[in-house]
């Protein structure tokens, strides 16, 4: 039977989701977890991989068990795990679901505060530029909708299809600093990271809003502006039809 | 001169506030950046004591400065600080400013979560029996005014002094769970733990409402909640007048 997991993860410790020989990942401690309750090696595939550092509040994943072995895996599998990732769910799907292919769309959070604050900044990256809120609201507007992404993705990722349906974008500001919102129907590699190092330009007044349409237009990559730090980046939801 | 700092750190790394030979203390930490950048011993004073693993968003404490060192401490203080702390400003102050005979009331937060989420249980307690909201709410009712608080402070903490004047007290609920709020004019040693330790008891259904009105009238600590985890602890404001 195939199980869907809804998976929680702080990803300051983790060399990102993806198994690796000798390295800490999400994907790789939810595997050894697994083969302790199962006896035996159980995959895990995951909606998309995160990178070293980015953290998640909703990433999916699904694995093809035996009847017999769910009960122990809803009950256990989290006390199976280290304090810093945790299963929020597990719950039985349709042969067919598929954590990666079957998904629609995913929503990244990336936050920025204005100074260092200890108690969030294991999840945010810290700006001492000062941002004008309007005009990165305006670029993010400029965002929205089917474009290539070319020139805010990460060169040499082995990608020749770029185009990415953007349904999304948000901009808000508190007390902290800002928060930065991107809802796509796929991702490609660094791309939240670069379009947040870019928005953030934009806010420092160094570009104008219009630069998002250009880099869409020209997939010319010297203007994006630099990938933001992994700490700042959080996996909010990944939806399914 | 008098100068006032507004101090956020990150407890879970710290043996507490106050300095100890040989433990890694906010107040040790704070000394050593301001030897390092005054060439001399400075004593930090703060509005009080914070227990190992416990945090601050809005920690004060008081220094006394030379003018002519004024303006390195203003800019380089944080940056001599390690992560998981900063000083969130700083700012001259009449001589009799004291951090903590000023300060009239603080404010602190404990945070309980139903489940585990490893983005927030640095900051937050998980408690897996069910809770009613309105219980814990009746009870925080029923915690304000001024009353002898013996029954939910640690014992052997050398007080003889138990009178405490709770100004509010809150309970909200939220998609993970509760956060619960204490402001008062001072605050024993433990209080803020046994209390929500005791809110925790009343909201499973253990023990009535009512036991916070018996508890403050017979000052008996054996009805009182066990103390919860320094984790979900923060303390977030000093008022001055």
């Amino acid at each position: 039977m195939r199980v869907r997991l809804l998976v929680e993860y702080d990803g300051t410790e983790f060399r990102g989701w993806q198994i690796q020989p000798g390295e800490r990942t999400v994907q790789g401690e939810m595997e050894s977890a697994l083969e302790s309750m199962c006896n035996r090696r159980v995959s895990v595939t995951g909606s998309g991989r995160t990178d070293a550092g980015v953290h998640a509040a909703g990433q999916v994943a699904h694995i093809d068990i035996y009847p017999k072995e769910m009960e122990r895996i809803s009950k256990g599998f989290s006390s199976l795990l280290p304090d810093d990732m945790a299963i929020l769910s597990v719950s039985e799907v349709p042969d067919d679901f598929h954590s990666r292919f079957s998904a629609v769309s995913r929503l990244y959070r990336y936050r920025v505060t204005r100074a260092s604050h200890p108690l969030v900044s294991r999840y945010s990256f810290t700006s001492d530029i000062p941002l004008d809120t309007g005009r990165m609201q305006r670029a993010a507007v400029l965002s929205v909708g089917s474009a290539d992404w070319k020139a805010m993705a990460k060169e040499g990722s082995g990608n020749s299809d770029w185009l990415v349906d953007v349904i999304g974008t948000g901009v808000s500001e508190d007390r902290l600093g800002w928060t930065l919102f991107i809802h796509a129907n796929r991702f490609l590699r660094g791309l939240v990271r670069i379009w947040a190092g870019t928005l953030l330009r934009i806010g420092s007044g160094a570009e104008p809003p219009e630069l998002v349409t250009e880099l869409l237009k020209s997939g010319d990559r010297s203007r994006a502006g630099t990938s933001l730090p992994a700490r700042g980046l959080t996996l909010l939801k990944v939806r399914y039809r």
